[in-house]
């Protein structure tokens, strides 16, 4: 059966084309800096979004017109899945993520809750292996079902905190048995709503414990995902835990879990925490930490996670920049954590969603190569640090120098020049670029 | 010479006074758990908003009426000092911070800077020893000459960080000198105005590298204050390297520096970074980082560092409980990082704005030792985490449990039960303990 | 039935007690400024809140647990209504609000859907003759249901118009048929999620259409309701129309609405516009616009409507000294358009929420009475402003000056001389006064 | 003599060009929608930020390299005027404008002031004459000087209103001598800083006073400039009266002002209030209120005014989509309330940044008729309010609908059918307008 019957496979037709279901940046055989486009960007759906969420939000319900909606429970479970498949086919994404919650409809029992999730497990890889799609990343959704409500892993509730764990153990069976690619953490309850009432060093302890638990178990049953922890600073929780890239990386060194794991980023999460998402990617990148991107945007005028489908060039095009300089994605990927709009509730809008940020990261790619490829910024950088290269400045570099010889130093040279930082003509410069490839 | 002549020496005159210059609430000699409030509190003048600003901000000039502008040059830094102990004095106040560029003017060299603050040093010197004064920390400031537009420990010109190098040095001299219980460190310029030109991983390495220089001159000299660093998201530069807390920490432990720093926490940067103050003491704490406190208060409709004077009781009372329960400032202080607003530039507005901090810090420290002494809070804590002192619970604390141990118990343990977290009702009973005191 | 069982009729205690379920600052039959405290703060409870809300957010599942969830349809519909009147009972409230879909579940079409509507009036109407508790005012839900995922007044589709001029001529009928002293207009979907899909300037014409037809027909059956506009910035929509107490009165102005229409603000929704409540009761003030006010809080570090109980007594006390000074409230009231946090599930929280929230601004009422009847304020500002009183100053408010006369004073008037606005003295002498009531 | 010297006129030469230091895209006589570009832009220069600021910023002293600062007084005062003429001559630039106190310095009195400014002010005449640039247009700062810490129009002190009245006569004076197109008014100081000291309602009672002085001496001199009011919402002060566009046109609309004056809007004030730069544009346009613009763009991540040269292209499009709906921009122009960055402090820059601007506004200017040149936009929206060209829609646009009627309509109307907004795809399409142009 077809849920997208109107909806042919999505070509490549190049820039003039008029064709609004047709890509125009994104080709997925192109070859920029030495390797293709989907090697580059290596797109994923994110399931929850595009298959469970219905466009509800807190002053409405859901507008979403969805096929699969004439089905319910297992069956609504499984026509997802159909639905998933033919929709990575046509838009030829080649990987996709999900939440054990998104795949498989929660029993009554945790015993029957894994019984739906191994059905469903078991249909995605037949379909997996027919189609040849991946698995980016799986989690287990510890955030939705009213239990958690005071946390997961950072519960009050110990009886809660064994759910959770038993959660997380099946979330990696199920990322075992389908060769996910990264596992991921994001701790949507794992924060406080005030201080008052609220153990925080003991509720971080115990998180710390809970990942201790997920790596000696994912190294016991073999299985070799990257983990990842996703950042988010606040919503729904008043506080999350995992702030931003900073306050995740300064947890995962207190604990001894550094080496255990990357950053899952997302542009939304960057900005309500006060960043830009090329911040977040070069904090990550600078500390080894760079493993996959949740790719959106939000509105900078609203305070809460928009979700919106990445269509900004300037953002996507120095997203990919910063991706490159680190070396690529390694084993992440580009997921669509973006919904639709709650006034776009037709399936067409799914794909031409998805056709807007996969044509604005293919944009961005081509953008960003050409800024290295001609090493437009590079040469700025290059220039600006260049005192650094000989006399005092490598001293400093080397580690030689002193607070005496730098007061030597420094009596003697006077004045001091400084150049311009030419934020302006850059600023030009990039919309230039952007606009020329 | 008087520069405060209309004012004489602030009593405490208790609550039903009606003195606008009387203490109400701050008794230095009242003992508070065990404590006088003297000691608990630590009070400090914070030296550039009192005797050094203006009032001018980016729409005006200064409006401040200062006794001491009658003269220029190092007269009026020798008056600003004379002015210092009169208001230490006259306000009971115990500590004074500073950074070197509030107590005496820059010369045309570093080699007349230097000796200006030779000078001025030796007349605080005289000073403390007759008032018995303190002081809490001083600093250098490298953010507001033109030669630190770039940075100073991340500039990209290596004779700026030459510069700022020598400046340190004179600083951790300084501070020796007048015997100042910490050190501290905030790069006003540390940041950057667009990553387009700025490489960041250098920066922070070369930031790291002076820090360890630092170090290595105090230890040299012996100099032992505690070295603080200040943290503050944004403002001036567009993203400063030290966000928050966390991210300060995270800085520290990459580069091996934990150990020889603290975090000096101020409630306007707290606010700015998206955190309440408490969160910040909370998360030093919780790090064993909790240096000292920089009081202020912003206001959360506006989006600049307003540094007004402390007058909300819930976030004294919470600032002073969070400092209470990690077992008190140490070496630390309240030092007031504020300022009196433009519109209140008469002398005796910093007697009253002062007043104003106090009164509403020691009416904090109260409300927070009874929250603290009848264990309001607190057995609200241990009542909600008290199934992780048995059974499940308790293994999961004692490190002993595995997921696989989780598993066993969750799929036994069916409903799971929570309670309330009743935040509106600790709402309600925190108004009536501050405003019970 | 009951629904409380274990929760008795609310008593004031006063201030020493130690029971939670009890008021200490509420005394509804306490005179102050010669009014009860009952006729001050004509408390209301908000029906959606705390009947009908499950505790749901974005990222999860309701959580509340309620008696009446037994029940599902009509029967749950009228169970809630039981459970209103009963907890109103308790808390000696005399008012309520509601919107439509509230009350009675929609039916299949819009003839059944008031059906439900006329059953539910029925019954509230024969619960309120026997109670004596009366309707602050009702309103229409047209933002909820997928229909208006474009709009109401304000849609690009005239069926969904029509749909809503249908809904909205039956909640004016229901209001007289109820006696409500009050009918809001609250556009939970008038606005645009882009500008570049929306004719602004059609929406706005047709909105004002929309209320010149609801003030024709409430002329026409002699509902004499006050109409009020709620305004709110953003959320759910990009930018609702009715950003702030401003904009609603440009509109109403524009459109030749202002005599027909006052104002319910809302605390949150003057907070995500930029503002403290207390400006937003100015402004309306100011222009004969207070109508009642919706009482809650938002975290000022948060970006959405988080809608808490109120429990700041600065914010209440302020509101209260708005409301005073501009008269009272007159038909309005303050109802509760605050929900428990989704972790305070208990019943008995609903009830804990409201103490707090009555408790709270009955505490606001005594102090910002205080503040009133010794002129603390007052005395303040009628100083400030006395150079309009006489001379120059009374020329210009009398109208009779010119920009010559003005030139003519300024030229022979030098210097001029200001005065300290005296800021930091005035919020401390604002927490003395929260205090001593 | 020359205060660019390295700078030759500004070229236009097309994208393809390497030279930082030409134009690519304003080209003032290239034809787009029947006007040339320089017809459909004005562009101006703002004085204060070209030729006075020194960028100075709260935590650091002034950084730029000016050639006229080798003088002082009245003599730099005259060499700015020289530099302005050339820089407008090397740009082709038609406009300037500014403040009295950017153009002359203040004297010790009224009389000193307005003789400094007649000096000035005859050699900027000369200069026009010559060179045939306009002045877009002039006002007066009355918010630096200390003695408007109170405001000017809203300030308690009768005096300083007074002194604002007779600066403004002069400024009206001025503004008829050089025969400025416009006459902006912002009020810098008009607000508040805490509504405890203020009475708000007698303040806005006063500026209205003073605007209608103003009115009435313009039309005595027979100044017809265009009255224009610059909304802003905060900074300096924590409340502006006029917050944004509709607070401002609410202000007008109550004191009989509206039809004496229009807006002159700004992008970065815009977004300080919570809104677009667009939206601010098209709720003037409706509102027949569309003045003049302040080209700059702010940093959404910061919550202060940067006032960057603006270089977006999605908002330079935007604002030049809603300029030309609207009709033009009239007598109003594009003028650059921009600041070079503190780090941007070379002479070049100036330049730079003013091309970055300008390049920016003719892209945008480009893009936007394309969008209405092949209605584009024009075509979603027609579309999407089709239904209200006809049946019950047409009734409603009319004025004929009833409530009755809609519910006639409504109750045999079901079910109704949306159609979906379309957003992410109209946002990929208006990438690729951006580009194509």
């Amino acid at each position: 059966m077809s849920y997208f019957k109107n909806i042919n496979t999505i070509q490549f037709e190049g820039k003039g084309s008029d064709n609004p279901l047709a890509f125009k940046h994104y080709d997925p055989n192109q070859v920029v800096l030495g390797k293709t486009m989907e090697e580059h960007l290596r797109f994923a759906v994110a399931y929850w979004h595009t298959f469970n969420a219905a466009g509800a939000d807190p002053f409405g319900a859901g507008t979403m017109v969805r096929e699969w909606d004439q089905y319910s429970g297992l069956d609504r479970a499984k026509a997802r899945v159909e639905a998933n498949f033919e929709f990575m086919n046509k838009l030829n994404i080649p990987f996709y993520a999900f939440h054990d919650a998104d795949i498989a409809p929660e029993g009554e029992t945790l015993q029957e809750t894994n019984k739906n999730l191994d059905i469903i497990v078991a249909m995605l890889k037949d379909n997996m292996k027919q189609s040849g799609k991946k698995l980016l990343w799986n989690t287990v959704n510890m955030f939705s079902n009213p239990r958690f409500v005071h946390g997961a892993g950072t519960t009050c509730n110990a009886d809660v905190y064994a759910y959770a764990g038993a959660q997380l153990k099946k979330g990696l069976e199920v990322g075992k048995e389908l060769g996910a690619e990264n596992y991921v953490f994001w701790g949507g309850r794992e924060g406080y709503e005030t201080l008052l009432n609220t153990d925080m060093g003991f509720e971080l302890d115990n998180l710390a414990r809970l990942y201790h638990m997920a790596i000696a178990y994912a190294k016991e049953i073999g299985f070799d995902a990257q983990f990842l922890i996703e950042p988010k600073p606040k919503e729904p929780t008043k506080h999350q835990y995992d702030f931003d890239a900073a306050t995740t990386i300064a947890f995962l060194q207190k604990y001894g879990l550094k080496d255990h794991f990357k950053l899952n980023l997302e542009a939304n999460h960057a900005t309500l925490a006060g960043h830009t998402f090329e911040h977040e990617i070069r904090t990550a990148a600078i500390n080894g930490m760079l493993g996959s991107l949740d790719a959106n945007q939000g509105d900078l005028l609203l305070g809460w996670d928009t979700d919106e489908f990445p269509t900004d060039l300037y953002s996507t095009t120095l997203t990919m920049f910063e991706v490159l300089k680190a070396g690529g994605i390694g084993r992440g990927g580009v997921n669509f954590d973006a919904k639709v709009r709650r006034a776009s509730f037709e399936a067409e809008d799914l794909f031409l969603a998805h056709i807007a940020g996969m044509d604005s990261f293919a944009w961005g790619l081509k953008a960003a190569a050409k800024l290295i490829d001609e090493k437009i910024l590079d040469n700025i950088v290059d220039n600006r640090y260049r005192s650094f290269k000989e006399g005092i400045g490598a001293e400093i570099v080397s580690g030689k120098a002193t607070l005496a010889l730098l007061e030597q130093y420094a009596l003697q040279n006077n004045p001091i020049k400084n150049e311009s930082g030419r934020q302006e003509r850059i600023r030009l410069m990039l919309s230039e670029v952007i606009f020329s490839v």
